[in-house]
């Protein structure tokens, strides 16, 4: 048997799904546990990826009329009793500020002190207090529709917590726009939908499927809620965005209502969307391999790491002027919108530095050692390939050639996350088979299961219920854009006619 | 005597200056109180003027190195325990949060439940948090130094608020850096300093004053604090920014060690700075007018508004042909990075949609109607000058000029801020005039006073006390770029080796 090849992180996917992820981001840095609960420190790597993507969905925000507010961060307690099916799924588990000071305690140390007459909540999301500000904000046809999006953080109190995938603290967008009529606000929530999926796709590489969520699995409080659901490496899906059409639902409990162009008092319509540094987690579990992290360029924290290779040090100035000269052609450049970014390392730390960068996911590494001057070339390795797949490329071809060496990468990291949904993917009709493909082969690793499960459901919740409680399996969504069919639910039996999307989540 | 022309803002400055502050708030849209005590709503207009203001200062931070990154938005209270000195200034008013979820009480509402162990107080500042981070980050002096910058809300408990100025959650940024010796510590503090000073005078148009503060007015636990001081329209000074030389003393609290290249543990320096959304507040009280809020240009939420006037509706067609083509053309130049940014209001409401844009402060406004078109040209008004000034320009003209005239505006609303306080600065050298400067001259307007006075003072706590307590006066800063002056301390006579900046402040 041949000796396998050690790979740089410990778990690999293979042996440990879970550890593998926290590994990867671990080695990556780009993001640590805090000492707070639940809460992570996302590091500089980490962040100028959230920035690169909060960036590019702003900008196609904007394009649509969308504009930019800030809320409070405290959410009075009696606006949450306000939508009593949005109070029931959020205010469960919340940060509580029922303090305004602190003072010496008995024992010289602090203690809470300025008992507040009515509780503060830490937004979990800002739908009550949006609508309260929404409801002063609109007064007649002509304020609408009215496309407010925030930029902000929010506190879920998590009891198991995941970076990225689930913390107590994370970062996010929410809109929240009003409409006069129910068709404008449906096509406001398919439209931001489209956006989230054309993102996923064409940035994060990250093949998703667009449709809406069950009654059971929907949004607390909203009428229709959409989502996209990506297939991770694990096979488990992950919801990255969700569009939400919340009906009159919300205006009623905050009373955002409105004169009709008749002069009629109407109450209006909205919706609201969002997405979250989950993002970062899909993102990981997509592209990421047994070596570490791997970014796709149009998102990527930085392009390209320019190496030099300085082995005696009568070469370094030399070798030192062409990296520094090369640098600055390559970041005279645009990719995407963004100025081409350039690392340079010249750490004299041996081989632990190229595995560095592979490690941290960087699109293109550049080693630059005095032959290659000679040829006036440069030594190029792209993280989608092997590590020791590199090519010796002229150094004016490289300058001229890296904006489509990076669409290249990018196109490649999303169709071969599209072919391992596209195989793990499969059209069941067979409750037996059903249960079979979702039920682990190896007790040890319980984790390993088929994949996504296209099968047809009669619409019922005892049997999406039973489903989830037999197999932890769920309904991710009713896919858009599949014809009707008439089968068999394959839970009862009963007659179907649309088949949905099963597996397991995160 | 002629009769004044009405103004868009009741009361005027001189009339009623604090509530003026709040009517150009109103007026202008850019925000409105929250039904959270002391947090405001920052809504679209004034929430683009705050990104412009962050992304251009991003831009500089990340020019000198800066990278960003996010910490934790709750602080557990043994962190604030650390740093005496620190916790003495900071913890008194602040949010605590005692409980992590809500359960129905007796009466059907909802109780705070599920009490935690160690109280977590919502961040006031960031140095404690991420001092616990850098201790671990830092352990060689390769890692030095570490220039790390943090986009974030924080919460004060203000008692008493004014938007803006002080609220009790507000939007800044807050850079932590880490060096292995003082100097390059302290060259960073001003390094940041000067940042701020910069971007203040070249982009906000406010002219500042560059200082270090006096021992009781430092940030908490820092040994210096520089900061940058402006004079508002009513004489009273503003600090917009402050950068703070930590010494080791936050160091020294969270453990921030590294080996030195000659293998000795070494206690790092640190250093820390920042803006918030108070620059806002400043901008609004340096350049508007009894019309409404002023933008200079640099920052200005949008640059120009086209106001097609159409009489006739045969007229429409031509006209609104006319105005899109007109934007399409701006819209396709860049002014100071930013594309220029045009808005159309083509409501039919009169003379009401000049003034809107008037009292918004957008920096230019163009109306368009049938002669206009017939010779191929629009009519100019710019908001720093008085609202009847309109100029006809040919529409290519005004094309090719555009940011000429804008940079001539943003020089313009500079030069006057600085007349102002040139105007309204004295050096007093007398003990009788300097009580005269700060002591209003009409009982019923107590604000109205003499503006910032030069004056010696010998250094003594005592002096700068009985001043504060005299006069509400206080040492703005001891200024940079200042001949050492052979004087006496205005408040007590004894010799005195520096003039600084006394003067009533926000």
């Amino acid at each position: 048997m041949a000796k396998q090849a050690k790979k740089a992180i410990t778990p690999t996917r293979s042996e440990d799904y879970p550890e593998w992820y926290q590994q990867v981001i671990k080695a990556s840095d780009i993001a640590e546990q805090s000492p707070v609960r639940g809460c992570m420190v996302i590091k500089p790597w980490g962040y100028a990826l959230w920035e690169n993507i909060t960036r590019k969905l702003d900008d196609m925000f904007k394009e649509t009329g969308v504009k930019n507010a800030y809320f409070p961060v405290f959410i009075p307690l009696s606006f949450l009793e306000k939508e009593a099916e949005h109070v029931e799924g959020f205010a469960k588990e919340c940060a509580v500020v029922t303090h305004h000071k602190l003072e010496k305690g008995p024992d010289g140390g602090l203690v809470p002190a300025g008992k507040l007459t009515e509780p503060l909540i830490v937004r979990p999301t800002s739908e009550t207090i949006i609508g309260d500000s929404f409801s002063n904000w609109v007064g007649s046809y002509r304020d609408l529709p009215l496309l407010i999006n925030q930029w902000a953080n929010v506190v879920r109190w998590e009891m198991r917590t995941r970076m990225f995938l689930r913390t107590s603290e994370f970062l996010w967008q929410e809109g929240h726009t009003v409409h006069a009529t129910e068709k404008e606000a449906m096509e406001r929530t398919e439209m931001m939908l489209d956006i989230y999926a054309k993102f996923a796709e064409e940035y994060l590489a990250i093949p998703v499927i667009k449709g809406k969520k069950t009654a059971a699995e929907r949004f607390p409080g909203a009428v229709e809620t959409m989502c996209i659901e990506a297939m991770m490496q694990d096979r488990k899906a992950l919801q990255a965005g969700t569009s939400h059409f919340l009906g009159q639902n919300f205006a009623k409990a905050s009373g955002i209502k409105f004169q009709s162009a008749e002069e009629k008092e109407e109450t209006a319509w909205t919706t609201s969307w969002g997405v979250s540094t989950r993002l970062i987690g899909g993102l990981i579990m997509t592209h990421s391999d047994d070596d570490g992290l791997v970014l796709p360029p149009r998102v990527a924290s930085s392009h390209v790491v320019l190496l030099p290779i300085i082995r005696k040090p009568e070469d370094r100035q030399k070798i030192m002027e062409f990296t520094d000269n090369l640098a600055k052609d390559l970041r005279s450049q645009y990719y995407h919108d963004r100025k081409l970014a350039v690392e340079i390392d010249d750490r004299d730390i041996g081989g632990a530095r190229g595995w560095d960068w592979i490690k941290k996911g960087i699109p293109l590494r550049v080693e630059i050692g005095p032959r290659d001057i000679a040829e006036n070339s440069v030594f190029v390795a792209m993280r989608n390939k092997d590590h020791k797949d590199k090519t010796s490329i002229k150094r004016d071809d490289f300058v001229a050639e890296i904006t489509r060496i990076l669409d290249n990468i990018q196109k490649e990291l999303f169709e071969r996350a599209l072919s391992f949904r596209k195989e793990h993917t499969i059209l069941i009709n067979n409750n037996k088979a059903f249960y079979d493909f979702f039920t682990p082969k190896n007790e040890e690793k319980p984790e390993i299961h088929g994949g996504f499960a296209m099968s047809c459901w009669c619409g019922s919740d005892a049997c999406e219920a039973k489903i989830k409680e037999d197999l932890a399996v769920t309904i991710r969504c009713l896919p858009f854009n599949t014809e009707t069919e008439t089968g068999e639910c394959i839970c009862c039996g009963k007659p179907a006619t649309q088949r949905v999307v099963f597996a397991k989540a995160y």
